[in-house]
């Protein structure tokens, strides 16, 4: 090997003839994004500018970013958001070149600022502005699982995009404004032995950072408004106190962070810079949301999945939990047991009305309906039903009366079915005559004849359960793609009589017709919502939202139930099949539907402003929702509609 | 809550239905081995079995075990291998549950033993038994990245299937017998902060164990014949040595293991036991490949992506080591650059006639052929025709000049081309007039009648390269699905003339025919070999094992180059992508080749006893290869077929 400079005088080295000189193909799929890169040899992430290493770039909420996902350029966040709302986006990464070890391409740091205004209004991350990395189930991204804020690390793998969810949530009282903020991201060494010392360390600077940023504020507030002050104030002061509770940071308080100073501004100059505008504007999203959107939470699957012996406390506890984490996204949860047949208990608030329990929940602002249980479903016993009775009657006397319902079976199909229906219906309303019975179906009963087509028996079902239903809520999948026979149903209907007409989806419709199936697009999934507000129903009911397949295990692999779609009725997955945490993870799906409840409460501002025809012109002309199989696949009209009744209705 | 369960006695708490209760499916969707576990509550993976926490199985190595490859029952491992072959197969895992965190369903641990016979013949893990991790590439799992041993830890995520690539290499002197060993694999706990302790403890463990082993080996070799002792000994001393200077082994040494023995056998008590057997039998493959298959590697990529200077030391060690590491898959390496339109200079060692490399290289037993680098292709100064003279000159008198050929240009398509060939042909053969010369082709010149169809045309081309070419190597994508116009091929060659019909695959065939793209099935990958075997060729060429998109960067994401179906032209992957490692990283798909090759060995074996008809039957009547449109899709026709080799050729 010494001589082989010498030997090869007497052997031709043949030219190096470039990108011409490597056969089929060579060298010519380099275009734009995918550029040589600007250095050679070993990969050292503290000295090579993270640009070089790893592509970032952001997609919408509506995208489903999968492994393969292209690279596409860097450009700054712009969102848009009225107060109490959430508008997510994502982030989306993929390594040029390797720099980690056993498989992985390398490990990426991120990190993120509060968003601020010129005047000093803040949203404040971890809070306000949260990150989470989202997971692929039966190999499509869904799962949201939550990242450490302000600043976390996660892994790249070779040849594979990964994407972060990023959320943003305008409290209701926040300032309007445009705040900006920057997302670091930068790779860095893992090395094998000192990783976890190492990423701790880089932990406790950024809570370093985070105190001093504390203290700068208190201490800037001279010559601020009082209220300012107080409210700067009291931010500041449980942060950090949050932060000098924590054990890991004597080191640095001694240090006064001269050590790695250096080393924290060399990271900001070799991160990737991602800058993040939102503009909060001067609308409130009601808290109570315009449509009564009802969904199930299985107790059975709590109770099985959980090990909780129904009736303890921390059943009572795990109830509670899934209530108050889905009322977040505009939702109306009711628990629910299916008995035989299609039988349901159904019931939003697990304590009984005499409980304190019962009117913190149904009195709750956010809660659009509730379910009122009728007890004697699963058991026919004289305590049943004189706790029915003892239920309605404290319930009837209270104000929040007038969002209760009264859910009794799933979809009868048959006249004995519909007796049941009647005779249960009957005995609640002998109790309180204004009660409303919610019934589901989608076709008339198999053994009556009630008219000369499958549609006409279904459409003539009102007049089978008048007066034992008032809210006659039917399958969207009826309608196929004839949104026109929307008025063929409403007109069986008596609004004068309090009858109201709602929907449902479950496992139709199926492609390419809105729903939340796992693998359907994202637009398709917030489009339920457009649909709804478009055929005009009042209300939404979804049968399941945590209706994985049977497990015993809180952590065991979530499978779906034989014979559903993929997806369909699992809109959140146990925390602890992803991480210790016992807190839910969302789905993206389940932040589509958020998004297309906010998106109702957008156009209906609008139409408060310029009638309910303008906004269906609207929604129509910015091609966001024409018909059931009619819809954007692309997120830019829905952006380019909201930023239209920001345009007409922000001043 | 306190009162919780008081208030409960007054609101009825409806009665448990289990199964039946669930609504739509619940519970329906256990069967077999998605039963459900036998614990509830938290997940300690040091006190559950860990068969309760994860699925093991095995699959053969023509499975595409993809991240939603579902489990199937764990069954002990069984596998026949020659001497001096390499046989594979996969072992998948999958979570039942998770015990991890960060989105990790848990860390599992994988400790293989030595392979033993009740004689005390040994396959040492590690040297003949080695893992490597299979990871996805473009989503198709084909990378084969080592993993340490005996021990080592990967982690496995909610959801996905992952698989472990196991080989057994037989060396050539292995005595014969029933080896048998175990894989333990163990969930285990990679608590956050003290992971990369525990990690270290545990493999600071097994070291130790397998120190204590390695004496135990050396101690029991009393009685035992001269030749055996000494090579025990010395296997065990090398293991022993590298295992004492590990700097971390020393506290373990001191305690004599006893605080940590409780922990081992705790673990062995609750891991996974995969029993894992192998039959070697008494037929040692060739050690020199008897169907001569030459595979490209580009030296442009490996200049411009290692950042290497054309003729540098650097760059003769890069060649060197890619030609090592290729001939362990049975393949006789040549090195290419392209030059205008589609001449090639091709050779198999870099250092010239006169340098000892060159017998080194040339009289490797295990290289079948070997490409004479034809100096001028790229540059006509007399300094380049001098240096062809000489090469020729010194080569052809060697015993190994039969290896020898020359590949000169890739696919001519006219009649300038043509002439091109045959003049550099006329000089080589000046020299030697024994040269072979190879040329590829799929069609006929098209500036030249040479039949009434484009085949006549193809089939004619030795008409107008005769003498000028030995090796006509035609593409099997002509063939298409008539393997009957094989015969019209070799009818026009003159075998007495030293004429051999070679064949290659390159962009086509495509689907269903064998081809090593990325996403076909395994048995497609390693039908091509039958193919060749089958029809006949003496000979094979693959045009890049190497050639990847250009990039500048080791570690560089790994691109395909456009027009070319995926994985074509790409049998390995630089080490770096995946690791620190320079090792190139084998794909699946070149275990396949390497496999198909035994095959041919499996089958020449055969024909040796009962004759090629009755070997072309046995192909055929297990249902392992009929044509190129039918051969099986399953693993076990091959089984069968070496089987019965095995039983008819093993006494």
């Amino acid at each position: 090997m010494e001589n082989a400079g010498g030997n090869l005088q007497n052997f031709v080295v043949p030219p190096v003839e470039g990108v011409a000189g490597g056969g089929t193909g060579y060298g010519w799929n380099d275009g734009g994004l995918q550029c040589l890169s600007s250095f050679t040899g070993a990969v050292d992430p503290a000295k090579i500018p993270s640009a070089d290493l790893l592509h970032v770039w952001c997609m919408p909420s509506t995208t489903n970013v999968g492994q393969q996902e292209m690279p596409r350029p860097l450009e700054p966040m712009s969102l848009l958001a009225a107060r109490n709302e959430r508008e997510s986006a994502q982030i989306a990464l993929r390594p040029k070149v390797s720099w980690g070890s056993s498989g992985i391409a390398g490990t990426v740091q991120i990190q993120c600022t509060d968003l601020c205004t010129s005047g000093g209004d803040r949203l404040v991350v971890g809070q306000s502005v949260t990150l989470r990395r989202v997971l692929p189930i039966l190999g499509v991204p869904d799962a949201l699982v939550p990242l450490d804020l302000p600043v976390c690390q996660i892994n790249l793998l070779p040849g594979e995009t990964t994407s972060i969810w990023l959320s943003v949530d305008v409290p209701a009282g926040q300032p309007p404004g445009q705040y900006e903020g920057q997302i670091f991201i930068t790779a860095v060494r893992a090395d094998a032995d000192s990783s976890s010392n190492s990423v701790a360390k880089s932990e406790k600077y950024q809570l370093y950072r985070e105190l001093k940023n504390c203290l700068d504020i208190i201490e800037a507030v001279n010559g601020k408004p009082f209220e300012e002050v107080v409210e700067r104030t009291r931010s500041a002061t449980s942060t950090l106190r949050r932060i000098l509770l924590s054990p890991t940071f004597q080191e640095y308080y001694e240090e006064n962070g001269s050590s790695d100073m250096m080393d924290e501004d060399n990271l900001t100059s070799i991160s990737i810079h991602l800058k993040l505008s939102v503009t909060v504007w001067d609308f409130t999203l009601p808290s109570t949301p315009s449509l009564p959107a009802v969904f199930g939470i299985s107790e059975t699957v709590i109770e099985d999945r959980f090990g909780l012996e129904h009736g303890s406390e921390d059943w009572y506890d795990a109830l509670d939990r899934h209530f108050k984490w889905l009322l977040q996204y505009r939702i109306s949860p009711y628990f629910c047991r299916w008995g035989d047949s299609m039988r349901v208990l159904t019931y939003t608030c697990p304590w009984p009305a005499d409980h304190p329990k019962s009117d913190e929940y149904y009195s709750d602002s956010r809660l659009a309906a509730y379910a009122v249980p009728y007890a004697p479903i699963l058991t026919c016993s004289d305590t049943a039903k004189d706790s029915l009775r003892k239920e309605v009657e404290i319930l009837k006397s209270k104000s929040h009366w007038q969002k209760a319902y009264f859910y009794l079976w799933d979809e009868p199909l048959n006249l004995e079915q519909y007796d049941l229906i009647r005779s249960m219906s009957s005995e609640i309303r002998a109790y309180a005559p204004d009660a409303r019975v919610l019934t589901t179906y989608y076709c008339g009963p198999s053994d009556a004849h009630l008219g000369s087509s499958t549609f006409e028996a279904f459409v003539k079902v009102p007049n089978l359960l008048r007066p034992h239903t008032q809210i006659f809520c039917t399958s969207e999948w009826v309608l196929g793609n004839r949104e026109d026979l929307v008025k063929d149903i409403v007109a069986e209907l008596q609004p004068d009589n309090g009858e109201e007409w709602w929907t449902y989806v479950c496992m139709g419709p199926s492609d390419p017709h809105p729903n939340w199936h796992l693998g359907m697009r994202g637009t398709q999934h917030r489009a339920v919502m457009w649909r709804i507000w478009k055929e005009g129903s009042t209300g939404f009911l979804y049968w399941g939202a945590n209706c994985y397949e049977k497990s015993t295990v809180a952590s065991a692999e979530i499978r779906f139930r034989r014979g559903l779609p993929p997806g369909d009725g699992v809109l959140f997955y146990p925390g602890q099949v992803f991480s210790s945490s016992q807190e839910p993870v969302a789905s993206a799906r389940l932040e589509r539907i958020l998004s297309g409840m906010q998106d109702i409460e957008y156009l209906k501002l609008y139409s408060s402003r310029f009638g309910r025809e303008e906004a269906l012109t609207l929604l129509e002309k910015t091609g966001v929702y024409l018909g059931p199989e009619r819809y954007t696949l692309d997120h830019t009209p829905i952006d380019v509609m909201r930023a239209e009744i920001f345009r007409t209705c922000g001043s």
